[in-house]
């Protein structure tokens, strides 16, 4: 049993309660042993040095593509359809395995680096992403994306084996660091029969299910022109939205819809920045959270965020909650640091988003002693409102420290940020 | 004649072309002698790297209440009314000159860490933040902010004076680097006659006149309620809406107001943050650039933000742009950095957000070296999504260099942060 020692911080507790204390992590079982251990019985050793900082959950960034990290800022200021036909789709069609890989490593150094210790991935060539997670420590829950529009009928099913047999394959391996979901891209974008289908399969093989659900207008109204119903009932009836499923975005749902979410046990995963960036609307989140709905947290894939800074969705999250409730009151601090935390863990099925005994030993330490943090007066709102990822100073995922003093100890930044480089620049010039 | 190089970096020109070039700068006239300098004709004094960073114009924060640091995350998530009230002004009212000059200083400290090179500062005890502006080397417009409700007749209007005085006496200090302006605070709180005489005398000192106005509709119904006119042609009538005139916020105006402030020459300045925070709405961006208004941009005060880094700034009002647009090509990534450089510099009457020969020498350089920013398809996407205050090198303004490598060279940076905490904690125990 090899321990770590997370010594001479403050804690923010589950309850949001900041304490003194040193953090006890049993690097063997990757939990966390105790809070606040008796000195006189802890051995540790590995320490990590917590002075003047704040020990978090790790954040989880629960809804990416990680890999388009390679599209971070190709194309931005378009409205979606335009963005994704002209821009997105093109450089997609051109992505090899190896893009896929050192774009989602590239994602990792950015998690990394920001205090984000999980993530939910949906892209392709996933077996190559599950190395990435194998290789930077992190924690995922990963799934090959899938989609009938625009393909022959084999073909689509095909694509929707490959994501069942993925999820299958994959599910509970490096130790249970990755989980899977079966993903079918969205409601309007797989059809009934597949979707049925895709569902069941899921069910059979005890596998979550996410998707993207109402997202823009264009993706509610085919739904109700097709099948007379608003998309999470049309959800409910090919066999969606059982406990443990989550749906990226949710903007346009109505109080309905927010009821059949609380009832479902599914989860919603507010993405603010993409669907501000995109002008796709914001999602109901007061609403959600006052139904009961888990309601987690996402930056959506970096070419339309443009970055994987959890600190940043938290701060967006607040700051347009209030907006769209004409309420300053709405959404407060509080609120989205449980959203990236506690809300996306357990949207994600990871027992981790809060330190206490037993849990994950999934942290991060935020420096506190900066400029933008003085004065202290409230440590969870300077988490909301005044921080940002390179604030953060270690990060730890299952008990291993994959980042200490801002030193990434288990991919080679250097050489990921410019292996990335190049094939962003080939992947474009290939596409273009 | 001392001359300072930055040499081997990309430059971020005024039509927003990037260029490998170096930057010469006169240090002794505090402006810029040449971009590109013929290498056999130059001769530095002093050189700052740039080498995997970009040089852009400092940005200027054009709207804020500096010394507001102190109560940082003392209170959120609270409606403007209930917020001003029980948290703000009480803790205002027990403010000294002392906790203005460190909470200044403070707020000067995270400007330079994060490229703001210039401000304009609407507070209390003006004299004391001019002297942080000397100490520390920023450029900046001050004044003293004024009100008539809850006050004397007599009491206002020496308030008023107070505002006058200041601005004819500090106009102009520091070879330049300190501009001013008479301040009523805004349209509903000061009342119209001493609105008149104060205008006027500004006009009388050719001072320019800034003022919060159409922040909310509270802010909108008394006014048409009591005048029958709309703020703005209100403000038109009482002598406001000069060309040099810049106000804050704008949110709440109507196209016949777009219009009369396109007319005028006077700038709106957009503040998003908190804007969103407090649930103000959010000012029509898009149709005021297209009007032809002069927009800059402003964090407010770190109250309601909860700090002042403009690169989150940027990033917000390209967001919010779009969403509250409907429409992902508003607001762009190109248009929120003009704003934070060509805008604020413009509205405040500085001769600066521009990097070209002639100009003022108010830099800041970009580190690109992350992961954050890899691949580079665009940097100027990149100044708007995804960077964040702390990729800033180094940081120069009117020649002098304010910050070389992350070093603050004109503050003694733990000394501040030292002091602001003690003085927030002892402002707040005075309070509460």
């Amino acid at each position: 049993m090899t321990m770590l020692l997370i010594e001479n911080g403050q804690v923010l507790l589950p309850d949001h309660e900041i304490v003194a204390a040193d953090v006890l992590v049993d690097q063997t079982e990757g939990t966390i042993a105790a809070v606040n251990p008796d000195p006189a019985e802890t051995e540790a050793d590995e320490t990590l040095d917590a002075e003047d900082g704040l020990v978090i959950p790790g954040l989880v960034n629960a809804h990416t593509h990680a890999a388009m990290t390679l599209l971070r800022g190709y194309a931005d200021d378009k409205p979606l359809e335009a963005w994704l036909q002209e821009d997105v789709w093109p450089v997609e069609a051109e992505l090899t395995a190896e893009d896929i890989a050192v774009g989602t490593e590239l994602a990792a150094v950015e998690m990394i680096q920001s205090g984000t210790t999980a993530f939910a991935d949906m892209y392709f060539e996933e077996p190559h992403v599950a190395g990435v997670v194998e290789e930077s420590g992190l924690r995922a829950l990963l799934g090959h994306g899938f989609v009938s529009v625009g393909k022959e009928e084999q073909q689509a099913i095909d694509d929707a084996a490959t994501s069942r047999n993925f999820a299958e394959q994959y599910d509970g391996m490096l130790d249970g660091r990755i989980r899977t979901a079966v993903m079918p891209h969205s409601l309007t974008t797989v059809n009934e029969s597949l979707l049925r289908e895709s569902v069941a399969g899921a069910r059979e093989a005890e596998l979550p299910v996410h998707l993207h659900a109402n997202e823009t207008e264009d993706e509610v109204n085919p739904i109700v022109a097709d099948h007379g119903v608003r998309p999470l009932t049309y959800a409910e009836e090919v066999g969606l939205l059982a406990d443990g499923d989550f749906l990226a975005h949710c903007v346009h749902v109505d109080d309905e819809e927010v009821r059949i979410l609380a009832d479902s046990g599914a989860a919603a995963i507010h993405c603010p920045a993409s669907n501000m960036k995109l002008a796709s609307g914001i999602a109901p989140v007061q609403d959600l959270l006052d139904a009961g709905v888990t309601v987690g947290l996402g930056t959506d894939g970096a070419a339309s965020n443009n970055d994987l800074d959890m600190f940043d969705e938290m701060r967006d999250a607040a700051m347009v909650g209030k907006l769209a409730d004409g309420d300053a009151a709405a959404v407060p601090a509080d609120a989205v640091v449980r959203m990236a935390t506690q809300g996306s863990a357990d949207a994600l099925g990871f027992d981790a988003g809060r330190i206490e005994a037993g849990r994950k030993a999934d942290l991060a330490v935020v420096d506190l002693d900066a400029a933008h943090f003085t004065p202290q007066h409230d440590l969870v709102s300077h988490l909301a409102y005044a921080a940002s990822g390179s604030d953060v100073r270690h990060t730890v995922c299952d008990g291993q420290v994959l980042m200490a003093d801002g030193e990434v100890l288990t991919l080679d930044v250097e050489d990921v940020k410019a292996r990335a480089a190049e094939a962003a620049a080939e992947l474009v010039a290939r596409a273009e």
